[in-house]
């Protein structure tokens, strides 16, 4: 859980079922909700109620297990298969981010490798393999913190695109974490966060973590971040990402290509910050991303609409890759193998 | 009036009062407001009611004569001195358009050389000066979708950003004008219009006014602009304008300059469509351009914002300019002399 930062947990297991924040209602509302069935979880997925490739990637672990507690009865094997059966689900709910499929893999792979002899014990370790994929994912958040907090000095400001806070990890954030960092370590700046339209997760999520943290942060609607840049406020642009090809090219919440393309002409550090399992060695480039195309009616419920949710930005718009093993910076295709898991 | 394009009217002069369509309902109610006094009209502009610049030039020299039917038996000094008044007065509501203080310059200067020798005779000719500055605004809607419409070939697919359209002009509008043509001609195309946050001007007016005609258009968020250009679904952008500097350093709706940079980025060319009447020669660069900053209530009731309600985009990022006189290639500082007025 976000360590020292203000803001409400993303998620938690207890009582043998994973609880979520449901970001759909922030600000307005801070509500928890229990997941008490398999499609429910697939739906709070889908709904984006938990976003953000590492909180999905928590939340798919544990989500997978939901109502499993109720049949240990079971065989093993019978127990085994229902599993995968659900993990199988759990899969299908967002098709871009890559940490929901790994941690379905690690999941489905203990389930088959395991010399469990009984439902209780398998479920028991899947419990703890889970909790394991939690762990790493609140200390990855730390270390990128750690890694890209030198990027921020006193009095600067800093642009982000979307939510890569703590909400959208279990811990404080990837694109946010150095600035949480940064704030920890007593260092005074500003960020313009884009409203990242239609589902307004910098408004409604970016803004308000941030202001619970004692952040400066003004909100900028997406079209004005040429604006901003143009005028020099900007000295340094972080945005997350969701998938990032063996190159560089890096899919992220639609809006980020636009923003890579400015900080180009405007001469502003544009750095993605990732864990390192973002990292899709099984892909060579952006174009071989799947890109989610969302309900129109996200946009508008009068009009024809084009919403796709993410967009690539190719690599040599990117300046550097801030990870929990370091800052990468280019050439990419050779030094991201540097991070290779 | 949009002559055979299926569309309100913007605004009338009837009965010795401007009538406008509040452009605030749309595309939920279409509501005419009978503008009874000069502070009323004034709001109305703010407000962006009535908006758009070629629309506010007209609007402002009718709205500039409100009320004064019921002063006729003033002496004529006394009437000129109230009209210059009012007149002052409404040139105050928005600070960027041209246009707005050239059509209050020209019924100004009119009241001051006029050799009316009664209240009556000057109001007439006032009158008539406003409905001269509204038949050439007509007429150089028509002028420059001629001048455009070449542009639009079969098949193609347009970009536009803001509402450029009939509801910003009282004819068929700048920057969509060249697609009404083209559609009149029986050119099939699509348009991709940005949204346009944060008062939605492309998604409530101009999704709305090109559907009302029967022309294709699919509504995207202002942060999916580098998404449709990167993936080549985009033959040519076309926007209105504010003001343009001498050099043609173009200030248009917040956002332009973020689309004309990635435009420029995907060789996609990017037309400014616009009355000479809009350049403005007095002004050097884009950098002497006012610019308004909005209140930032219109972004968010929650948080700190910056709203800036215009940008401004270098020369060089701009392909040509669309006028009623024809289309103008770079060098700008040179060319544009050609339609000096």
């Amino acid at each position: 859980m976000p360590d020292k930062i203000a803001i409400p947990r993303t998620l938690y297991w207890d009582d043998n079922a994973l609880t979520i924040l449901d970001q759909t209602a922030l600000p307005e509302r801070v509500s928890y909700e229990k997941q008490t069935g398999i499609k429910q979880v697939w739906e709070s997925i889908h709904a984006l109620k938990v976003r953000g490739a590492p909180a999905i990637g928590v939340a798919a672990a544990y989500g997978a297990l939901t109502g499993l507690f109720a049949n240990l009865a079971l065989p093993v094997n019978e127990f085994r298969e229902l599993f995968i059966e659900q993990a199988n689900y759990i899969n299908t709910s967002r098709p871009t981010a890559v940490n929901l499929s790994r941690s379905i893999n690690i999941m489905a792979t203990l389930a088959k490798s395991s010399k469990a002899t009984s439902a209780k014990q398998l479920y028991d370790e899947l419990v703890a393999c889970a909790k394991t994929i939690h762990n790493e994912d609140i200390e990855m958040c730390r270390k990128i913190g750690e890694v890209g907090a030198p990027l921020i000095k006193d009095n600067c400001t800093i642009h982000t695109h979307c939510n890569a806070g703590a909400l959208a990890t279990s811990g404080i954030g990837t694109a946010l974490a150095p600035m949480y960092v940064a704030h920890e370590n007593g260092i005074k700046f500003k960020v313009y966060a884009d409203e990242t339209r239609p589902l307004l997760q910098g408004g409604r999520l970016t803004a308000w973590e941030l202001h619970q943290s004692g952040i400066d942060v003004a909100l900028i609607c997406d079209n004005m971040v040429a604006d901003v840049f143009s005028r020099g406020k900007v000295n340094l642009s972080i945005v997350g990402c969701d998938r990032v090809a063996a190159n560089g090219d890096t899919a992220n919440k639609i809006g980020t290509l636009g923003v890579a393309i400015i900080a180009k002409r405007y001469n502003v550090p544009f750095y993605v910050a990732c864990p390192s399992s973002t990292i899709d060695f099984n892909i060579a480039s952006g174009a071989e991303i799947p890109i989610e195309e969302r309900d129109g009616h996200e946009i508008s419920k009068l009009f024809n609409t084009y919403n796709p949710a993410f967009d690539v930005t190719p690599n040599e718009l990117i300046t550097g890759f801030i990870t929990e093993k370091g800052t990468i910076m280019p050439p990419f295709a050779v030094n991201l193998k540097l991070l290779r898991h």
